[in-house]
């Protein structure tokens, strides 16, 4: 983190701007600070056990994001540190929800890091669920070794050149959608800024009208495509490279994923077409875009979707908590864990009217564990059991209905905006009072960790017999 | 039905109105097509397969609701056939959700026959329960045959005498109730009616203002307390009877129902005391009253708990999910799924921190089964899909969010009332367009039967290999 606020602070000082100054004092505390954690544990490996592991991922997020909000803090934006700790965790955790208003007159540096925090947020989810959560057995992860590493689909041999294999395939998209969108029209600074935010997922945009600033259907197409990848398991790109395609068309959560967007995209677009009187094209473009653009859990906006009429904001509502794939930078449920709840479901159909019939649980041919099953079942319970806590709390902070209650959904499915005139996708978080963004900073950090990570080491039973 | 018919008729024959006709010509053409259906069937036992003990189920439910309409439809109150079946479908399911305005004014036979129609469907899904779908198989209802007649707590031993006792039972509540409220100042008829009402956990009134109209804390209190015992396992009552009140005891399911009431009634009274300066004593009364009210699925009000500030509006709405036990007239979720869901989830996380520990899933020292814990959770599931899909469908019709919204939840758990002004507490159904009155309609059905009863039939998988 140290080294990557050297980037900002060079921006910021090619501009001309100050706070070069911030960027550059941040970044030596920073290394200060890690560089003690390094030196005072060096000398020969660390054997951790399982529930140190737990603490430490999570104490980690939590540090980086500190740390994250220290240029924002003592920028001269005068953010209060809840502000800058909000929008460095909604950075890191890829959610995009900010406090910032008038993005377009910011100084680039400010810009730059917000950027850079989620596409590092981006690549470090990515590696965590493949290096650190299969190790500590965290359902998601469970889920995302079956998908990603079960011996007959293995990509690479092991987890270590996994993560640099889907490192560097993370790096050549972002690349790729740099070059595209320059190409469509947007300045360097601006495509690498977006592309930053786009392959990660994020949403953070340098302009306060997201990517309705460009007024460009090719830019949005662009970001539609480069949102979907985003989404997509990131060792399908792996095993593309490799050669074996037939692997990638194999995958089932991908398929279903991308059918389930299709479908999604052309409902709300014939609606828009229908009832809107937008021209088919148009509806078409609007709805691809701002319905990716929240199942992806990006949260880029080119049209206050709130206007678009109750049928569209309560639609808006339910794909919040959807999610991408498994494996992808996205947040939310996941397509892999509705594939299985349907596997299970469709076995329970069975089972009534040929009760003496014997119906293994299937998934790609192979047995179903009940324990993966249970597992992706217990998260969606677990998942709707933190919206109804978060938005209850939030409500008894006096937020009002819509915003309490969509607040509460964005922030543990990671996309970023909400429903209403507070934080729908015209407005922003900065009027919510303190202790909302501290709770909508924690919901935000349980979905990124897939609540167990966090909320083990929360009971009781964790800390006996140590 | 046609016999039930018979009282209404009589009620309005001695109040002297006109509709005693309507009633006795309803009551006539029930009795003929009824019989016709008796006597062509007759002549020695049917065998029913499984898959027409299906579709015969689903069909009895509508069937009865289309006949129960009829005195609706046909008496001076001028509704549409829509109206009257929504009525009475609501009555039968004991959802409460009413499309009637001016009830005070209304004559006896209509009141009366609205009662009556929730008193016969909460006896009638109590027996169905216990006799039909446990050979059904169906979800629920086999969480329920764990809960009442596994061996080592088998209250009586056969699905015909069990069901038979479970209906003295409430029968004996129904006098109960009908005896307190006459104490406590309710007149005869009135007495009668809301005992009715209370029992099945139904929630209809003959006051558009609901209970709120007796302005007598005794009255709430009584309704708080029989609303309760209408939703609590009916086999508990049997065992009572038979001696056996360690097993009412240790009955965990009761336990963990009536500790999370008594939490939601402080929370809330706590809020009301706090935040809307009500007198200690009055905001326990109001809140027990309103929270036990939709927990239970009842759906009387006392008073517009949409007034009481958004906390209390989202805690209603969360509440509305949850419903009573399993095997009571209750419907929503039901408590047991809840405690088999919490016991998956606590096995998950002694898993994650100790791999290597075999924990098998146990519930009241039984080894859970994976079929039960599935079933159980794909319940939940499969109850938020219908939410969702039936809050869409609501909102494509034009309705407003908080409408669509809360009155999809409040048909599916068979509530009653919804929030926002048009459906909530102090509100009725009556404006709705006919597609909504229909579609709330089957989500009622759907609720009250468990989803997989009316589903299964839906599936093409079902109609193949006959």
């Amino acid at each position: 983190m140290g080294i990557a606020m050297i980037v900002p602070a060079i921006a910021d000082a090619v501009a001309g701007h100050r706070d070069w100054a911030t960027f550059a004092a941040s970044s030596a505390s920073t290394i200060f600070v890690g560089g003690t954690f390094v030196l005072s544990t060096a000398g020969g490996p660390i054997q951790l056990n399982l529930r140190q592991a737990f603490v430490l991922t999570t104490l980690s997020w939590i540090g980086l994001s500190a740390v994250g909000a220290l240029p924002l803090a003592f920028s001269e934006l005068g953010l209060s540190y809840t502000d800058a700790f909000f929008e460095a965790i909604s950075g890191l955790t890829t959610t995009g929800s900010t406090v910032l208003v008038g993005l377009d007159q910011m100084p680039p540096g400010i810009l730059l890091w917000r950027a850079m925090l989620q596409w590092l947020g981006g690549v470090g989810i990515i590696v965590m669920a493949i290096a650190m959560l299969p190790y500590l057995r965290v359902g998601g992860m469970q889920l995302f070794r079956m998908e990603s590493s079960d011996r007959s689909e293995k990509a690479l041999p092991r987890a270590a050149q996994l993560a640099s294999a889907t490192s560097v395939a993370y790096a050549v998209l972002t690349l790729a959608c740099v070059i595209a969108y320059s190409m469509a029209g947007m300045t360097t600074f601006e495509a690498v800024s977006h592309a930053m935010t786009t392959v990660s997922t994020g949403g953070y945009s340098t302009s306060d009208g997201s990517l309705g600033h460009f007024e460009n259907p090719a830019i949005h197409w662009i970001a539609t495509l480069f949102m979907v990848l985003g989404a997509l398991p990131f060792v399908i790109y792996i095993q593309a490279v490799q050669g074996r395609r037939d692997l990638v068309w194999q995958n089932s959560q991908v398929r279903r994923f991308v059918a389930g967007l299709v479908l999604a995209v052309l409902a709300l677009a014939f609606w828009l077409w229908l009832k809107r009187g937008e021209a088919p094209l148009d509806a078409l473009r609007l709805a691809a875009f701002n319905v990716v653009s929240v199942v992806t859990t990006t949260g880029y906006a080119t049209a206050d979707y709130g206007q678009w009429g109750v049928f569209a904001v309560l639609a808006f509502f339910f794909l919040t908590f959807l999610g991408g794939c498994t494996g992808s930078t996205s947040g939310g449920i996941k397509a892999l864990r509705f594939e299985l709840a349907a596997v299970v479901i469709r076995n329970q159909f069975q089972r009534l009217y040929q009760p003496h019939g014997v119906f293994a649980i299937s998934y790609k041919g192979q047995r179903l564990s009940d324990d993966i099953a249970r597992s992706a079942m217990s998260f969606i319970f677990i998942f709707i059991l933190a919206f109804a806590i978060l938005g209850l709390a939030l409500s008894a902070l006096g937020l009002d209905f819509i915003t309490a209650f969509s607040g509460a959904a964005t922030a543990i499915a990671n996309v970023g905006p909400g429903l209403g005139p507070v934080i729908g996708p015209a407005g922003n978080f900065s009027s919510l009072p303190d202790g909302a963004k501290w709770m909508l900073s924690a919901g935000m950090l349980m979905g990124r960790l897939e609540f167990l990570t966090v909320l083990v080491a929360l009971s009781p039973m964790f800390w006996r017999d140590w």
